[in-house]
This record gives C-alpha cells, sequence and structure tokens, in this order.
C-alpha cells in the first residue's frame, strides 16, 4: 500500500483528506504542488482535469474531488486500521450521512467558500472585497446555521454519531472563524458551537493542526489581512 | 415495500428521482408538493428542513436531498428489481462514479442551475435576467464541457459504462438545450452531444418524459418565455 497525495497543505479541501486519512489511521506520503503546476499539462492530464486539489494516488489508482475520494478511502480501508466509523455499513444510517454530506456541499461550503474567497483571498490580494457577495453569502450561511442549531438539539454530531458528514466540516470553518470577523455567526448558537467543539477536540484533527502548522498560517493571514485593510 | 416521493414532478431534481427509481426497477407513489407547502412547518420539520424538493419516504424512513436519495436507492435495492447498475460494487469502478458525480454537482449542475434560473425562471415571472451571471456562469459551463469533450473521447459515458454520474445530467441538460437558446454549447462539442444523445435514447428517461409529460412542459415554458421576451 503506497498512497500519494498531491495538493496545497494550507488549502481546505487537502486538510480535509489529510484529516480522513488520520481518521482511519493510513500513512501517506504528501507532494506540495503550486499553483503553477495544478495547470500544467501534465497535471491537467494524470492528476485531475479542472486543475484543482487536492487528488490522490494509491498503488497505481488515481483518483480526484475531496469527498469522493474520502468515500474510495473509506470503502477501501475503513476499520483496517483504525476502528473509527466515517460512513457507517448499515443502510439507512449510511444514508443519513450522505444527506448530510449533501447539505454540507450545497448549503454550506458552496456559499462559505464564496464569502471566503472575498474575505480572506480578495483582501490578501490586496483587493477590495465584493461585499454584494458578502451579504449575499453571510444571508445563505445564516439560514443554514439556523437549521443547523435545530438539528444538532440535543445532538452531538449531525446524524447523531461522529462522521464523513461532520468532517467535511471543519477545516473552512476553522479559516472562517480565525480569520474572518464573521465567527459569531458559529460561535452565538449554542448547538452549533457545542458541535464544533466535539469536533476540534477529536486527536486526528489536533494531529492536523500541528502537523501542517495551521496556528503559524492563520497568524501569517492575519498579519497580511491587516497591512491590507 | 412502500416508498412515496414528495415534491414537483417538473423539478429537474425530481425527474432525476424518477429516473432513478425507474433504472432500479421500483413503483413509487408520487406526491405533488406545492411552492407554499415545501416552507410550511410541517414540511420543513418532517420532509426537508430547507424547504426544498425531493423527499423520500420508504417505509417510514424520510430522507432528503437528491443524491443521497439515489445512493440509499441504490444501497438498498440495486439488483432486486433489475439488472442496471448505477453504482458497481467495485471499489475502483465506484470511487470514479463518486468522482463524476462530484464533477457534475460542482463543476457542471452549479454554474448551470443558476444560469438557468436566470433563463427561465427569472424571465417567466416577467423580469430581466441578470447578464452578468448569465455570462459568468456560461464561461464556466463552457471551461467544463470543455473538459467533458477530452475526457469522453472513445467512451459512451463518463466512466466508460453508464452510471448514476451520468443520469444526474440529464434533466437539466434537458431544460437547457430545449428552453433556452444555448443549446450549441452542447450540440457543437461531438463526444459531448454523442453522450447525450446515448443517454436521452435511454428507454427509462423516456419514461419520464412520456410520464410526466415534458415535451407539453417545455412547450408551455417556450410560450411564456416568448410571451415575455
Amino acid at each position: 500500500m503506497a498512497i500519494t497525495v498531491f495538493g496545497r497543505s494550507v488549502s481546505a479541501f487537502n486538510l480535509i483528506l489529510f484529516y480522513v486519512l488520520k481518521e482511519l489511521g493510513l500513512s501517506y506520503e504528501f507532494v506540495q504542488t503550486t499553483p503553477e503546476e495544478v495547470n500544467s499539462p501534465d497535471y491537467l492530464a494524470t492528476k485531475h482535469p479542472f486543475g484543482r486539489t487536492p487528488s490522490l494516488n494509491d498503488d497505481g489508482f488515481q483518483i480526484y474531488e475531496t469527498r469522493a475520494i474520502a468515500r474510495y478511502l473509506i470503502n477501501k480501508y475503513q476499520g483496517t486500521k483504525s476502528s473509527t466509523v466515517l460512513i457507517p455499513s448499515d443502510v439507512q444510517k449510511a444514508a443519513l450521512v450522505e444527506q448530510f454530506i449533501s447539505v454540507e456541499t450545497s448549503y454550506y461550503t458552496q456559499p462559505l467558500y464564496k464569502m471566503l474567497t472575498q474575505l480572506i483571498l480578495v483582501k490578501k490580494q490586496g483587493n477590495e472585497p465584493d461585499l454584494k457577495i458578502v451579504n449575499e453569502t453571510r444571508e445563505e450561511i445564516v439560514k443554514t446555521l439556523d437549521v443547523y442549531e435545530k438539528l444538532l438539539e440535543g445532538k452531538d454530531y449531525l446524524t447523531g454519531e461522529f462522521s464523513l458528514a461532520d468532517l467535511l466540516h471543519v477545516p473552512l470553518t476553522f479559516y472562517a472563524i480565525n480569520s474572518t470577523d464573521e465567527g459569531d455567526l458559529w460561535n452565538k448558537r449554542p448547538n452549533v458551537s457545542r458541535w464544533l467543539k466535539n469536533l476540534n477536540e477529536r486527536e486526528c484533527w489536533k494531529n492536523v493542526f500541528t502537523e501542517y502548522k495551521l496556528s503559524e498560517y492563520i497568524q501569517y493571514n492575519i498579519s497580511i489581512l491587516k497591512k491590507n485593510s
């Protein structure tokens, strides 16, 4: 077994993959790619035709798109190196995990990624964020978090038990809370913040956090954002 | 076994679900919901907390979000009532289906849905479409279809064999080609149009088409759009 991940270590989607690999107890090699490389003909032909990261190679089998890679690793390796269950084998329980992955993709990550592109990426490049986009996406996130607040009532995780659906929220939410002034969207909702506390306390996320020096990266982000504001 | 689908029969996502049910050879009851109903406290509490359609009930088990419902039906029923394979049992083959479902969700359906909201929904309501959104999303779709054109070279379907990944593209693409002037985006790409031809000729899609009177619905759409232009 030889797993290689190609990507950018600070990207939220790469962090998801590292987190999944650690929860499954899998070791891997990581190859850092530059923004130029991901648009090179070789990368587009062999790693990811849309020029994104991460892409993963498992003993010659190449696959791209974070959630698809995660499902593949779970299907192949879950239960072999750790006891963590990211997708249960029970058909109804698995269906609810998939339901919340779809919720995460469409109602959470989609608007949040767009908001953070403006509030972090655009600002880091020294440009003004598009406030129309920021406000529209914030409105979507508020609606989503209001639903989450209800769904998480009396529950530790979205389906009740920790799963891939919860895990997928962690890296992007970490950036949102620690690199922008929008943290109250999460912090002021008791069930949502309890859920995030449960997630942040997981050993595997702490290991990702330390190994990829996220504390330093956040400080770096904040210093650039302050300089540009 | 008693499957009930709650939704709007002309919605692209409901059509996906009907198509999946037919490919799996499953019978179902369909309950038409009104736009008011999907925002009622009862619907939000029991069918879909984000007020969307479809939602499905299978002998008391309630689940929402189209792709999650499709995976659930496949996990539970595939091979029992028909021989169609929408997600293969082989781990690597299944991974490639999931990879293309992720591509469909993020690079295809997301911009296409936004474009069609402007070109169909907004125009049907008698308003002017936002041309900035139309142009930006068209640009994304062009990039995606250029990649598809390469990926489909020498292949009948995205992974080589028909799967859930292909099926998910059909209803929204049908509306795009038949209710707007954007059809050449698909028709002028030989591999993409051959792929669509393969998909459109499938018996189960033809049955969805007839049963839900899509030909009449398209005529109705076009007449409203003409009146408003």
